[in-house]
């Protein structure tokens, strides 16, 4: 693969995302190369201010298709203010979560609803990340990471476990269609062992 | 032209669409139907919402690409929480602005955003009014009639004459190119001939 630029992490709440796309960026970083180290949501301001919109306030009062129309603003924002920038300027960009994550858990609520995730993203957004690391584990395994760190925010307690094994399969179906930018890592593992499994693509 | 049930105005800044609106709005309350008067923006709780992301703070701070998504979010929700209840309850829905303002001042201002504006707008909204009244005049004329009303909001100050003959011309080929749903009106009139004319149409 001749040096990827555009990396992003995906896979179910816990799986790792957060803790491997900050060690990656680390070790491109300590390895001389230019790193912007980005997420979502949240990677740029206007961004966020429009995520917030949806975050607020009750969060019945959107329907499934004015949502997504609204993370693809806060998508088009994040790529036009933060990483095509970064890419323009030479830097590699890694991305903890991008639009995968619209994909499988949109589609995972409603089943038509991710043909129209698709075409949105081909009409407004159109680039794909040059990789994709997909974190695959076992959502009882992650609910108990989550369980461990306490962070007040309990989505798993809000979706439930078979919600996750929903976005699991979502995700091992997007890294089987898409050989070419996604590769498979598997989190059952130390966060030091999956590290250099990932580094090993850099 | 059977029983139109959703009917909007359209047309330049200052051309007389909420004086019209509201004036056959009331035509038809009178003549027995049940009829819900709305504009754009502002038709739905959330859809104001999102547009006023738009409108406070820098409005530099959005592309115009960000800006045509928000837009189309605010518009799902003004069709799902507005609208369509309306037309499903059997009601008469009048509405000041709807998609054409977004495809001809949009496309007004960069030519390339008019196809993505209507692609958007196939895929995330996809009803078009069945009855579109779109009101012509010269714009020096209706800048007379906004410095007569003295709002305070000055749109033609910021965009000058030429926009709006821009605009102007874009309304024309909209309704040349649909002329199954849309009717061109004369706005060079008093308030009642206009209104009779319309009338006509009910
Ligand atoms: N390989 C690992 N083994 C054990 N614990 C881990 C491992 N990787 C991460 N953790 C811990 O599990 C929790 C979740 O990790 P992290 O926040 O990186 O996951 P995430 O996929 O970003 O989660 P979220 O979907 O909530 O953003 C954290 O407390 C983290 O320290
Ligand atoms: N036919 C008319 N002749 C003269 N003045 C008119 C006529 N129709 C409307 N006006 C006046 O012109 C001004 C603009 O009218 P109106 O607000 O209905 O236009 P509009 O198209 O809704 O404008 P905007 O684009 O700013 O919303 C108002 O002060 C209104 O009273
Ligand atoms: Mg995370
Ligand atoms: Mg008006």
């Amino acid at each position: 693969m001749s040096k990827p630029r555009f990396i992003t992490f995906e896979g179910i709440d816990g799986s790792g995302k957060s803790t491997q796309a900050r060690l990656f960026a680390d070790y491109l970083s300590s390895a001389g190369q230019d790193v912007v180290l980005t997420r979502e949501p949240g990677g740029s301001p206007g961004g966020e201010e429009i995520r917030q919109l949806v975050l607020t306030g009750d969060p019945q009062r959107w329907s499934a298709e004015t949502e997504i129309l609204l993370f693809t603003a806060a998508r088009r924002d994040h790529l036009e203010k933060t990483i095509n920038p970064a890419l323009e300027a030479g830097k590699t960009v890694v991305s903890d979560r991008f639009a995968d994550s619209t994909r499988i858990y949109q589609g995972a609520t409603r089943g038509d609803l991710r043909n129209m995730v698709d075409q949105l993203h081909s009409l407004m957004i159109g680039r794909e990340p040059d990789l994709t690391f997909i974190i695959d584990m076992d959502p009882a395994a992650a609910l108990a990471r989550g369980l461990a760190r306490q962070s007040g925010e309990d989505r798993f307690e809000d979706f439930g476990l078979s919600f996750q094994e929903t976005l699991r399969h979502g995700f091992l179906g997007l890294a089987h269609a898409n050989p070419e930018r996604c590769v498979l890592i598997d989190g059952n593992r130390s966060p030091e062992q999956i590290a250099s499994e990932i580094a090993a693509h850099a």
